[in-house]
Order: C-alpha cells, then sequence, then structure tokens
C-alpha cells in the first residue's frame, strides 16, 4: 500500500460550491428548524441517545453532486481537502455513484454527466485517475493509478466545522432514493449491478463449470420508489476487458472498467418471478481514519467505512468516533438491496441519493451521557440498536505497518463475533447501567447477532438490540 | 466417549402406555382431521413443499408426558425402544422439561411429579441414572454416570410407523405453552433458568472480577402466555455443589446436580425495567443418528438435535432426514426465549409442553419433489425458509472415531458459514429450480445469514431465505 498522501491531491478538486437544494424543499427544512432548533428526532418512538448540547436555531441545507472534482475512488484520507464545510445541524444532500455502472454503462452511465464526469477514461486520461489507495505508478500489479486496493466512489469529505478526534458525530438519514437511468430508453427506471467476484465467498467453492468464474447480473429498479422489489434482467460472465490503457483485466481487479458488451454473453430470462425485495441504503459512510494518511476503502473499522449493513438506510442513525479535525464524513457503495453477508462479494451496486442531518456531539458534553467512550460506529433505527463486531475492530492500529495488506489474510467471523460481543457489552453496561453478569444474561437470551459481511477483508457480525427490551416497567 | 448400546437400557423404560389427550381437544382434532384428510396446513400464506402423499382420513391425538420413564437425559441412540409408535399424520403433545429446573427446584421442581421424578437424586439412587453419552461408570472424570456428556433431557423417542432412512419425517409445530410451576406459593407462574457457564463464549474473556466465574439467571414467564415478556428475578454465582453421591461440582459439570441455596447468594433487583420477549420454543427437536450406538445431545447436526434457533416455535415446521428405522424423534431442550447465538451457554431454560403433526414423507415419493435429496434439517415458517449450516454438517461420519470429542475442539462459525451457503444454494438450486448462478446473485442480495448459537460444539450459522421474493410474477 502507498502511504503518500500528496500524490492525490490532483485527484480530488475542492473549489465546488455546495449547490443548493431545490428551493421548496430547502424553505421547507428551514422552517421545521426553526421550530424545532435544529434538534429534529428522526424516530418517532426512540428516545434520542443525548439531546445535541450546541443545537442551532438555523440550519442550511447543501448539496453535493457527485462529479469527477467531489468524489475520492476507493480510499479515505484525512489529507483530503473537504468539498465542504457544515455547521452541527446542518442538511447534506449527498449523491452516491456506484463504482459498478460500468458493467452496463448504457443503463447506468450514459447520458449522466454526473456519472459520465467519474468515470470518463480514454487514451487521454481518465475523470477520477487514482482508484485506490495504492501507488499511482501501479508498480505492484500494473492495474492501474491505485491499484484497486479499494474500489468505492466515495463523494466527500464534508467537514463538520469544530469537530475534533473524540467527539461523535450522528448522522441522520433523512432520505434515500435511487438515481433514475439518464438514458432516455429507460424511462422510470434505476439500475444496479451484482457481481459474483474473485473476492466473493462462494468463489473457490462452485459446483458448476466453467470454475472459478465471475458473473455480473444487471437489476432493474424502480426509479420512482412505487415499487418495493427489484428485478434480474440477465446476466453476464466475465470476459477479459482492455482498457484504454491496453492493460487486460481478465478478472474484476480494478474499479470503473468499462464492460465491453460486445464480448460477453447477456443471458435474459433468469430469475424469472423472483422479487428482490429493495433495502436502498449506503454501504459506505464513513469519517477519515487518523491512522494512516491513505486508507483502502474495502475493509471497515472504528470509523465506520465499509460496513455493508442494509439497515443503514432511509430513517437510521449512525453514530461515529470523530478522529481527525473536521471528521471529513464521506458516503458512497450506494446498494439497492443486499441480504446479511454480501455472500458474493456484492450487492445490488446502485446510484443513490441520500439527504443527511449531521450533529455534531462535543467530546466535553458526552461525559456521563450515553455517547460517552464510543469507540465504533453504533447504528439506531426506530427499534433498534446495532453493534458492529469486526474480524479487528481497529486492523489499522491493530495490524501494524502492514495492516492493509495483512488484513486481507486475517478475515474471520469469529473474530468479528468477538468483537461484536464486547461491544454489545460494553453498549448494555455503559448506556444501559447494567452489571457485566446483567449484560451477559441479556444479551443471551434476547441480543441477536448476525453475520454483516465476508467480502471485505475485515469481516463482519452485527449484534442487534431491540429497543422495547428497555421499553417497560416490570414491577407489575 | 462411550460407544456400548446396551448399558442404558435400565434407564428408559417403554412400558408406560400413552396418555391420551384431555378429551375435549382430542375430539376437535379428529374432528378437524376427518375433514381435512390429515393434510392440515399450518401456514396461512406458505404453500407446502409437498402434499402428504399417504394423508390417512383419521389421525389420533397422543400424549407423551415427561417422566423418569419416558425421558432420556443427554444422548439420542438408535438403540432405545419407542415410548410410542404413530402414524404419518397423527398428532403428538409432548411434554419437554428443562435440564436446569434444579437450579431453583422450588420454583420449577417442588410439586410436580414428573419433574420430580426425573430430577430425583438420593443416596438410593437417582430417577434417571444415565445423564450423558460418557460411560456410566463416570470412569473419565467421575461426575456420575453418563459423564453429563450430554446434558438435554428428551422425551421420546416416539417412532413413525413405516419410517426408513432415506424418508423424510415433517414435524409441525401446533402449539406451544410454559409448564406451570406446580409451586402453589407461585400460581400462574412459569419460570426458568440462564446459566453463563463454562462452555459459554464470554467465559474466558470477562471484563470484572471474579474470573472466571459462573452466573445463573432466574427468569418468571406468565404461565397463561397473557405476557409476551419475561423478567429477570435474581441471580446468584455457582458455588460448588455436592450431590448426593458425594462429589462435588466445584463448576457446572453434570446436569441436574440441586443447587443448595443456602451455598449461594442471590442478587434481587437485576435488569430493573427490562422486559425480555419471549419466542418459546424448543432447543432440540431431533431423529436418532444413524452413525453411532449414543450421540451426545450437545452438537447438531443433519439429524437435527440441539439446533439451539429460537424460531423453531409455534406454527414453525421442521423437515429432518430419517437415518434409522422408525426415525426416533426426541423433543427437548425447552427455552422460553434466546437470542441468536446464545451467547453466554444457554436460553432461558424452561420446561414447555408442545403439541406436534408429524407427517412421513417417503423416499419414492420424493423422486422429483421439493423435499428430494434433504440431507439436512430444514426449517419453514410462514414468511421464511431457514437452512442450518453447523461448524460440521455431519461431524458424526467427517470427523472419524473419536468425532463425539473432536468436534468440541472444530467449533467455527467460519465452518458454519461455508455449510450454510452451500445448503442454501443446494435449497436454491432443487427446490426453485435455479441456475447456480442465479442462486448465488440471489444469495447475496436477498439471503440473511445469522449467527444460530456459538456454544454446542458443532457451531451454527443459519440462513433465512424469505417466501415473497417467489411470491411474484415480475413480468409487469
Amino acid at each position: 500500500m502507498c502511504s503518500d498522501g500528496d500524490h492525490h491531491s490532483d485527484d480530488v478538486h475542492h473549489e465546488t460550491e455546495p449547490q443548493p437544494a431545490e428551493p421548496a424543499r430547502r424553505s421547507f427544512l428551514k422552517g421545521a428548524l426553526l421550530t424545532a432548533g435544529g434538534a429534529v428526532g428522526l424516530a418517532g418512538t426512540g428516545a434520542a441517545l443525548i439531546e445535541p448540547a450546541a443545537a442551532q436555531a438555523r440550519a442550511n441545507h447543501y448539496y453535493v453532486p457527485a462529479t469527477d472534482k467531489t468524489v475520492h475512488w476507493g480510499y479515505f484520507s484525512k489529507l483530503l481537502k473537504p468539498v465542504i464545510e457544515v455547521d452541527s445541524g446542518d442538511f447534506v444532500t449527498i449523491e452516491a455513484l456506484t463504482h459498478h455502472a460500468n458493467d452496463d454503462a448504457e443503463r447506468m452511465v450514459k447520458g449522466d454527466p454526473g456519472l459520465e464526469s467519474v468515470f470518463r477514461w480514454d487514451k487521454t486520461g481518465k475523470g477520477v485517475d487514482r482508484r485506490g489507495a495504492g501507488p499511482m505508478d501501479a508498480s505492484v500489479f500494473g492495474r492501474g493509478a491505485g491499484e484497486g486496493f479499494g474500489v468505492h466512489i466515495l463523494t466527500g469529505p464534508v467537514a463538520i466545522r469544530g469537530a475534533e478526534p473524540g467527539d461523535v458525530l450522528e448522522v441522520r438519514i433523512v432520505d434515500v432514493k435511487p438515481r433514475p437511468s439518464a438514458n432516455p430508453q429507460y424511462p422510470g427506471k434505476a439500475f444496479g449491478s451484482n457481481a459474483a467476484a474473485w473476492w466473493g465467498f462462494h468463489y473457490h467453492d462452485l459446483l458448476t463449470e466453467p470454475k472459478p468464474r465471475e458473473v455480473v447480473t444487471i437489476y432493474e429498479i424502480d426509479a420512482h420508489g412505487d415499487r418495493n422489489w427489484a428485478r434480474a434482467l440477465y446476466n453476464f460472465r466475465w470476459t477479459p476487458q482492455t482498457d484504454p490503457n491496453g492493460v487486460i483485466h481478465k478478472i474484476i481487479d480494478y474499479p470503473g472498467v468499462h464492460v465491453d458488451h460486445s464480448t460477453v454473453e447477456e443471458n435474459h430470462g433468469i430469475l424469472k418471478n423472483v422479487r428482490v425485495p429493495i433495502r436502498p441504503h449506503f454501504g459506505i459512510i464513513g469519517l477519515a481514519p487518523a491512522e494512516a494518511d491513505i486508507v483502502d476503502s474495502i475493509p471497515p473499522g472504528y470509523f465506520g467505512g465499509n460496513m455493508d449493513n442494509w439497515r443503514v438506510g432511509k430513517g437510521a442513525t449512525m453514530y461515529y468516533p470523530v478522529a481527525v479535525p473536521g471528521g471529513l464524513l464521506s458516503v458512497g457503495d450506494s446498494h439497492a438491496s443486499q441480504g446479511d453477508s454480501e455472500l458474493c462479494g456484492t450487492a445490488i451496486e446502485c446510484s443513490l441519493t441520500g439527504v443527511f442531518q449531521l450533529v455534531l456531539h462535543k467530546k466535553t458534553a458526552l461525559v456521563g451521557t450515553s455517547l460517552a467512550d464510543l469507540k465504533y460506529p453504533l447504528l439506531e433505527t426506530q427499534d433498534e440498536w446495532v453493534l458492529h463486531g469486526f474480524s479487528y475492530p481497529n486492523y489499522l492500529a491493530e495490524l501494524g505497518e502492514k495492516a492493509q495488506q495483512t488484513i486481507y489474510e486475517k478475515s474471520s467471523i469469529d473474530g468479528a463475533m468477538r468483537d461484536a460481543f464486547r461491544k454489545a457489552r460494553h453498549f448494555l453496561m455503559t448506556t444501559k447501567g447494567l452489571s457485566e453478569d446483567e449484560a451477559i444474561s441479556l444479551t443471551s437470551v434476547a441480543v441477536d447477532f448476525g453475520v454483516t459481511q465476508v467480502v471485505d477483508g475485515n469481516w463482519g457480525v452485527h449484534a442487534i438490540i431491540k429497543k422495547n427490551i428497555f421499553a417497560g416497567d416490570v414491577e407489575v
């Protein structure tokens, strides 16, 4: 992995002024905030962990489009200049683009200025050159700049004014919408790609020939949001694809390579009568980690990142520990749907746009509250608290200098379960004031552990704690 | 492990005639079956996998109480004489007793003739001598007959007339009820015990002193079923307990040891205001395995057994491959509630009574149906299919002669995830006719994998496939 943090300064431009949201919505939001004092709760029944200490009387709503100027591809970095700086309580609409859009560029790129600018790649150059945290000269595998050590298109970073290490950033997901295809051939449709790829859990465990193989399945989603399911359109086996620089990609080893559909065989009529329930969510929401200047976007950690939990969708709230000044929030890896485990390596990878409210909780205001000592990403939905365990909770600190390579050799659900248990115990003891014995018994009889993902290097297990456990006075 | 199948013949008595269900209920059931021809479906919306091939026009309803004569403690065995033989389509009410009842005998044993007969243990002998699949002379650890190599009180076995290896037994769980305390001090209450024990996932990973320790928490359940939550009453640390034979049990190393409450310190007022949602279910439903004469009840496998999935409750249906003539169904390890993972080693262990309908599917009738080639336990609920993966799908066959010891050294969620993936793929390809590529993509985008248990030697991961995925005609 490359650790030179300067060389990507050409890729990310920060001159772009944030664009306002469409006026009607913006004024609605402002109005709402004027009355609510900035502390708008999302969950109808769930009690807030903490009241925003410094809620402001007036919040702004910013808009961050995804363009070659506002995305960074395949990595987090504390050295990135923010595309925008906001105050606690502000709203930000953020466009997220799927890095798999070029699997079917006709449906997922064509006619969309943002996507076209990001995916532009011809003999003269790329819209976004660096793709991954690897060396810019591709001296490891020769795949391309950044080497694809990290693959996700991340929009941002957004800086939060006054955020400092030790604070907690609350990210409220107010809304999530699919990005409609800009190709006039497909009105009202959005599309996503599912790649059963070489990093999938299944790859060396296939029944049928040819083995191994990578298969891409294209799914169709209703862009209006009227239909709560997706359907498969067709699939194809990956064939060697030659990029504009002449590099042949025999497998899916570098993000954004354009698939030439004259080289693949499309199988239509697949998954007949199958409806995939949609669960629009962001595979990645994360803050910049402190431990390294440039960090592969694939393994998740204490900073959030590529958690790939489908529950991180509309109505959910995430809490992250701030590791660097400004926090530096990035969003990407948007999914139309995913199952717990993300077994084959990807979800239905689909561009989405989210509306977020960002609330900063200062460290000094956390003392004695339930967010004190938060050292991991915490998810709140209307009904649940969800704790995220990883094979290594902070692999960047735990695995030494070569952590970003080593983590891929250390993937383990057993380790992630260990971490998820410890975090559930910590949450119950800290937030709910239970003794260790109470926390352990309650965890065994009422907390559900699930397999978040087994494909992101630092594998994940999540613990789901239902809020209604704490809702009652049992002295009846 | 002991493999002498004869020595337990004294422990299990088969003279007991099945007792009829209370007359009103029995005649109701008979009436229902006369009109429905024995093929009563439980799930309102779910299509049955297969129509019972030989549904009979009249079904009987039997009652198997739990007594020292009708239970076997800590093991499965194909050599056990059935307590009853039934026809396909018949109903059986089966009482299940928790092996943790003596953690608080006042609440969970006293005054209940069935429990008292099973737990009887004084200087003259035990109601049920063998407890576990180990040697009767306790020559390994000296703990007691059977050595506690297997701990669950299992009621049965019930033989199904005509069942042969290769057939599939469908077990419909018609009803589940808690067993009320028989102590007049506790009218309308049922009780359960949660032991955070030495085999728990947490045991060597404690924060607070003393380390390690075992802690038992007693929970109270509404015996009428009017309240859908349990509450904790008190907990205590396990102290060395001396059994009537003079053996001192420093840890929870032998089932059914009576806890002398004058030796423990009860901590009341714990888990205040906490309501544990109840999920009454059977930790164990299983058929006798073919591979060994006597099999430890703890590790689950292809024959079902100690799966510890809380979804195996009222309204659910299980399908098991028959391994030995008659099938030999046993039921036990009843739980009032459990979280996915059963982290500390046990659930809320609570005696329950279940009503089951048993439907035999003959191998010859399975050809070309969706139950053909079923080699693993399959769970059907109204909305879901659930596949059960284990660290080793058939550890008895895979791990050689010492399989019953070795499995405890090979526990792995990673392995269970591998097996759950393979079973989900098998189910989708066989039952739904998908290609491997279709099955893998669908699994990644729509199937949820969860951690069933990490405490039973052969650890479990389950795959949840929602039925509504297949409900639609997407050609719209």
